[in-house]
């Protein structure tokens, strides 16, 4: 139980990213550059994570699969703008059981080529579509700047790889995945995202266009925390997947694939992490209470003890636990479920035992309640409920004044310096002020929002006609 | 729906297994030389095993972790019995990110070396001890015969590495794992196996001592389904890592480490398949009962549909799947869910209806038993319940039958080329024996097992005495 001093985040929100997690123990650089150990605290909250978006995957009639994680370097080439996004960044095997490979084999980056490679083989007739196909697996992306959890050069995901009889049909489905990635962010993450779609400069290489879900984090940056992509023929044509319809006639197949990683742990820490450390919320918390027994003398101990256990019994299907270590003062243990964000703190001591009472602090606010006995179950279900909403509803206004409806260019720098955050602005859609605003201001079209309402307005950057606001923002 | 024939296993029980993976779509051969593509089917049977052995790992206090699947080569050879065993089957990353790398990174084979690096910076105390960490990962070793799951050069398994404060305590985690996992394979996968150590030239490349389970296949040979090793001070002496006892002496942490793989999605098709195709043991299907409706008027099909739809509200709990599909008459879908291996088949046609019945048909026995409607619940319960008993005891009596007590070395070959089998003999415990009896036979001892009773004999090859017999056989 090392100590780590964590940094304000007002002081340096960089650090403070550091320190929590080193506090929480969700994670260590690993030997290798850019690479990460995800320490047990941090893989819960991914297999957290996983489960919850397993269970609307299947929900919604995907199944899994595995495919392998080398893949060979011709592959890659089929797809002209894919082997453009992705050459720069592979991990390559030369050799292999001691002898020199005849090809080289490239560590996945993402898996569509091996995929569609398959298909070829699996698919023949319109009777064989849609096929839905998910994989959990790990990538290899070389990166120069890396951050534990946001970029690392390997990292976890979920790579889905649908196959199609028609455009709209791979539409659909690209749209049906774009929110299943945005309710769990705020059903289950409580991070409010914008879903829309990428410009054409920030879609996935390969992709006919990309859907984004996109997340402000607490310095007002933002960040990209799921994408889900319409592939449309690209990868059919590039490994000649064709399929005969109900006619009779050939076509290629239409495609989607759709990722989120463990970026989306780093994205939960900065969403809500405060200087004593992370804040989980309930519904991705392994451990939702920690029970703290408090007494001083000996005798007392077992008094507490047997009036936790009495307690506990009712708590079924409420993840707790009982921190029962010898070695440690109750306050000591107090912080450390704070460093690890542990939803809901229950004290007991021998006067809640007397007053057949005890004490409820929550994680997210630091408020204290003395709940009786009696109204103990019904009062930690709300309670958690109620942190997982009054979480969303926090980070969803704290969103709401950093985000700025900007209409004079002059004011871009200023606010990205100040507050950041999300500046809605008119975009007349070509790349030239895309590029114009980035050189000038480090920022990136985010997405364009698709809830968003048409607005007749003027291109911040050319003064051009623009249909509707686009949101521009620093990213991670 | 492509047709594999399903070669029969007395003709040839290699290409049976290949059929039956074929027919069953578990998996294909990847483009990559040695690597597999896990079809839906394939995985969801990797899942469920997961599920089961991932809850008793967690019931005896082990926690998921993620350590980096690429590994400098020099931690490779800091334990020198362990780079004996690996570096010539890795395959090995020379280049990333567009330039060549200072030093290759290995692909893990397996991560003790990666993971007793971290431990170092993890461990200070005897209270950080024992730290009992498991990772669900997926692994590279090079291989030149490769087969379908049992031996392929990418593969799926968990990895248990734990640390512990004294040779004793590494022990008895290292024997808690071989319980599990012969309660897994026993309980679960309904195929018997036999649990012991490994002979010296038979352990792990850098264990202390293993211990392994071993199952018998249907063509009489052995198959290693999981092994636990015990580490002792090895790899804490490879990567420094030392702790402070409770009198503050400074000592070497022990260390055991533990795996199974997607082997025994292999292991499985080959205990239970049949000329049909698989048979998965309920406990392991994703789907339990596969029910077909039948009719031959389009007037018929709204009241079958309707009586089934009835029936199955009663179901909660049993993972059915209703085969409503309209292009397939209902003996190609009794064919489809065969192959497939589901435990139970339900049919309901027109006359069920009006007899308020539905037929069963095991999959093991091919049994078929008309049910009545009111008593349907508990008859699925008490038939997935007695498929799952009756397959192992099958399972059990076959190996009965190929298990033999040899004491006549001139009998071994004749044995082993006949019926194969488990050659129950004596062994003196010389590696000079075994190196023998493996030159001449191409029997390897598959264990010492740890329940058999001593029993005083002669070594089968040499006539030394021996204090209990071990268990030859050909292997996987």
């Amino acid at each position: 139980m090392a100590d780590v001093k964590i940094t304000k985040r007002e002081d340096d929100y960089s650090r403070w990213y550091g320190d929590v997690i080193a506090a929480a123990e969700l994670a260590d650089y690993a030997p290798v550059k850019g690479c990460m150990i995800i320490r047990p605290n941090g893989y819960a909250i991914w297999e957290k994570m996983q489960q919850a978006l397993d269970g609307m995957f299947k929900a919604t009639g995907h199944e899994n699969a595995y495919f392998p994680l080398l893949i060979p370097e011709s592959f890659l080439q089929k797809e002209a703008e894919h082997v453009e996004g992705f050459a720069p960044e592979v991990a390559i095997v030369t050799h292999a059981g001691g002898v020199k490979l005849e090809e080289p084999l490239v560590v996945r980056p993402t898996s569509e080529t091996i995929i569609w490679h398959a298909y070829r083989n699996w698919i023949q007739s319109y009777r064989d579509l849609p096929l839905l196909i998910n994989q959990w697996a790990n990538v290899v992306r070389w990166e120069m700047r890396t951050r534990l959890f946001l970029r690392t050069s390997e990292f976890l995901w979920q790579e889905g790889h649908t196959a199609h009889a028609t455009y709209n049909e791979a539409e659909r489905e690209t749209l049906t995945i774009l929110d299943i990635y945005k309710t769990f962010a705020e059903d289950h993450m409580a991070v409010p995202v914008i879903a829309g779609l990428k410009s054409e400069s920030e879609k996935f290489a390969g992709a006919h266009h990309t859907y984004t879900i996109e997340a402000m984090m607490q310095d007002g940056k933002a960040l990209q925390a799921g994408t889900s992509h319409h592939l449309s023929q690209n990868f059919a044509k590039a490994f000649d997947v064709k399929f005969q319809d109900e006619t009779g006639a050939l076509a290629y197949v239409y495609a989607t694939s759709w990722g989120v990683s463990t970026r989306m742990v780093g994205a939960l820490v900065m969403a809500h992490g405060d200087d004593k450390g992370i804040v989980i919320p309930p519904k991705l918390a392994t451990t939702q209470v920690a029970i703290v027994p408090i007494f001083r003398k000996e005798e007392q101990k077992a008094l507490v003890m047997e009036y936790i256990s009495r307690m506990t019994r009712d708590l079924d299907g409420i993840d707790f636990k009982v921190d029962d270590r010898e070695q440690y003062s109750p306050g000591r243990k107090f912080n450390h479920w704070e460093k690890r964000g542990v939803p809901l703190r229950m004290e007991v001591g021998p006067k809640d035992l007397e007053k057949n009472q005890v004490v409820l602090a929550r994680r997210d606010t630091g408020e204290k309640s003395f709940v009786s006995e009696n109204g103990l179950r019904g009062t930690i279900d709300g309670m958690l409920e109620s942190i997982q909403n009054d979480m969303f509803e926090r980070a969803l206004d704290f969103r709401k004044t950093r985000s700025h409806r900007v209409d004079v260019y002059a004011e871009f720098n200023e606010i990205l310096d100040g507050d950041a955050g999300f500046l809605w602005s008119h975009w007349c859609g070509s790349a030239g002020c895309e590029e114009k605003v980035k050189n000038d201001t480090k920022a990136t079209i985010r997405c364009i929002p698709r809830d968003e309402e048409k607005e007749a307005g003027k291109c911040i950057a050319c003064g051009e006609a623009s249909e509707a606001r686009v949101v521009f923002g620093r990213a991670y």
